[in-house]
């Protein structure tokens, strides 16, 4: 794995990881004056989402490799990939912002499929597409396409709701569903099958097989997350996209300093993933999704928060995976022999360019 | 030029003209469902920026070739470019966010110089960058590097005065800066040289030599237009960037429905400038510029906002350069030598890769 002091950018900068952070810490972060009395949650927590005057703000650019892929495509994914970071933070998503940067010589058939794409997912999740920006590049200057997409959301009723019943149970700080939120007792839903995404998209790109019958996942989740809120009791949500469940549970871990159990039997992954990664090498926990979140819970409300989510069509197959709890240090699972396996952050990308 | 009927796309569906806003209409645009009632200037206004739940939202995208130019480099346009969109809306510009895509194998002392240059430009303009986003795709996938700012921000007392000395002299809608707000009689001014950016690039680019005394003016214009607020009496400011001055103008007749005259004698042109573009056969209203905006003011009020600009070092040879009147159609320049010219939207982009 490359250290910070190498000279040249590597895919690891990429992955999401400490490398990328280090270098934006000490180049932007370190220089830039204190943040004026607006910006409530700063880039410096770290989270993926900022609130600046009560406005939750999010940005995320989209590399995806084709663009075109077995259950979505790179339109699909902007789309979903930024109204979801926004969900997380208990938001009412308002409205989405659409940078286009497309090569010279693209068809412009292709071109039209992805904005349809994108008009189809945007009125899926009900979020309009309010401003935006086209640039192109001559070809030969960039892989066909790349989309960023960011977002504002804001405060609102079922979130408000929800901060009350938890209330009923624990102390509770209100305001966002912020990674530091949970605490020793939460139980944690996973709200459905993992590895789907990135597997469909190396399968294809790759040409072994297996998005014959794996596709992406990739949707919108704030109808879902809506309901779970408005059920109550939801302490704190993540999506696992780069770095899979591995890093999600990692980062809750460490911002919220509280421990992490969960069992792998309850863990939802098709037949179809866990061969194709047994075949492939690589850790199903590691790999990005996009049509997923893991949703930190009261103890006490758990199975009514779980009950809302498995009555949608994104949140049936979700299961309550683990808790929080003082009995381990950071993430760890009881295997299915009922070993422990300690789950640590991925040190890279095991699966480059699917979101 | 190419149809939107042509198979590919071509750099002119980059030159930020009717071309491509034509896809997005068809496609995005005519499929979206009715905006949400918190959308108050949804896209389809047509806007750089969206106004969303009293929150002005804007996004652009930078592919600047080379990505360190005389005078700036991709950190500082990004900024800047973002800032100022904001900007010419009236509003405070609250936060920005940075998502970054990275070429593999890019040298880490170009990424950190970026980044300083990032946050440096933040600082000058004192607008925090509050979430991001890292991606690094594999070498040869991209031309080094692109960014994308978006940016929120939001009413401001600065605004509030404004409008309120616009009012005690012609009937005002009020709220923000738009494009569709000048009428007969409001006299344009233009905040400085143009063309220092275009030329400076191409020049630099190609190696045609200009470069060496003509740098770009990119840089933030925020606090220049705090200033012209606060002297009172703006209705709508616009950023000649993509099309220069003659795209500007031309959105500003067609979304005001007003004529628009300007003295050829009155647009402050380096003389450097001027003599490049003779010989370069491109026209110096049709290159785009990232330091520089254009004003439109109450008659009564010029001289005084005129004087405020003036006194900013960014603003110093501001100069009125026209009027909106009913007198003529669309835009019309008076000539050097008395004549009249009609100034047209561009066609395409005189210079591709400029921002």
């Amino acid at each position: 794995m490359p250290k910070k002091k190498d000279e040249m950018i590597t895919m690891a900068h990429g992955a999401g990881g400490e490398i990328m952070g280090e270098l934006i810490k000490d180049e932007i972060m370190s220089r830039l004056k204190k943040s004026s009395k607006h910006v409530q949650v700063p880039l410096s927590a770290l989270e993926d989402s900022s609130v600046v005057n009560n406005t939750v703000f999010t940005t995320d650019s989209y590399v995806v490799k084709p663009i075109f892929f077995p259950g979505g495509d790179i339109g699909r994914l902007a789309v979903s990939g930024t109204v979801n970071d926004l969900s997380v933070m208990g938001c009412k998503p308002l409205a989405l912002s659409l940078g286009l940067v497309i090569e010279e010589g693209l068809p412009i058939s292709e071109v039209r499929k992805i904005l349809g794409s994108i008009a189809k997912t945007a009125n899926e999740a009900n979020v309009p597409i309010v401003t935006g920006d086209t640039k192109v590049v001559e070809r030969g200057a960039l892989d066909k396409m790349i989309i960023n997409t960011s977002g504002i959301g804001m405060s609102w009723p079922p979130l408000e709701k929800n901060i009350k019943v938890v209330k009923e149970h624990r102390k509770f700080k209100g305001g966002w569903l912020r990674d530091s939120n949970l605490r020793p007792g939460d139980k944690l839903i996973l709200t459905g099958y993992i590895g789907d995404h990135g597997v469909a998209i190396l399968s294809f790109r790759e040409g072994y097989g297996f998005e014959s019958t794996i596709k992406s996942d990739v949707r919108p989740l704030n109808k879902m997350i809506r309901k779970a809120l408005m059920a109550g009791g939801v302490v704190s949500a993540k999506d696992p996209t780069r770095g899979g469940l591995s890093n999600a549970l990692n980062e809750w871990s460490e911002k919220s300093k509280v421990g992490i159990l969960i069992e792998e039997s309850k863990v939802p992954i098709r037949e179809g993933v866990r061969s194709a990664c047994e075949m492939l090498g690589i850790d199903p926990l590691t790999i990005g999704n996009e049509g997923k979140c893991i949703i930190g819970v009261v103890k006490e409300r758990a199975e009514a928060v779980l009950k809302a989510i498995r009555s949608t069509e994104e949140g049936k197959k979700a299961a309550i995976i683990g808790e929080a709890t003082k009995e381990v240090r950071g993430v760890v699972m009881r295997t299915f022999v009922g070993g422990k396996r300690i789950i640590e952050t991925p040190a890279g990308d095991p699966i480059p360019r699917i979101c």
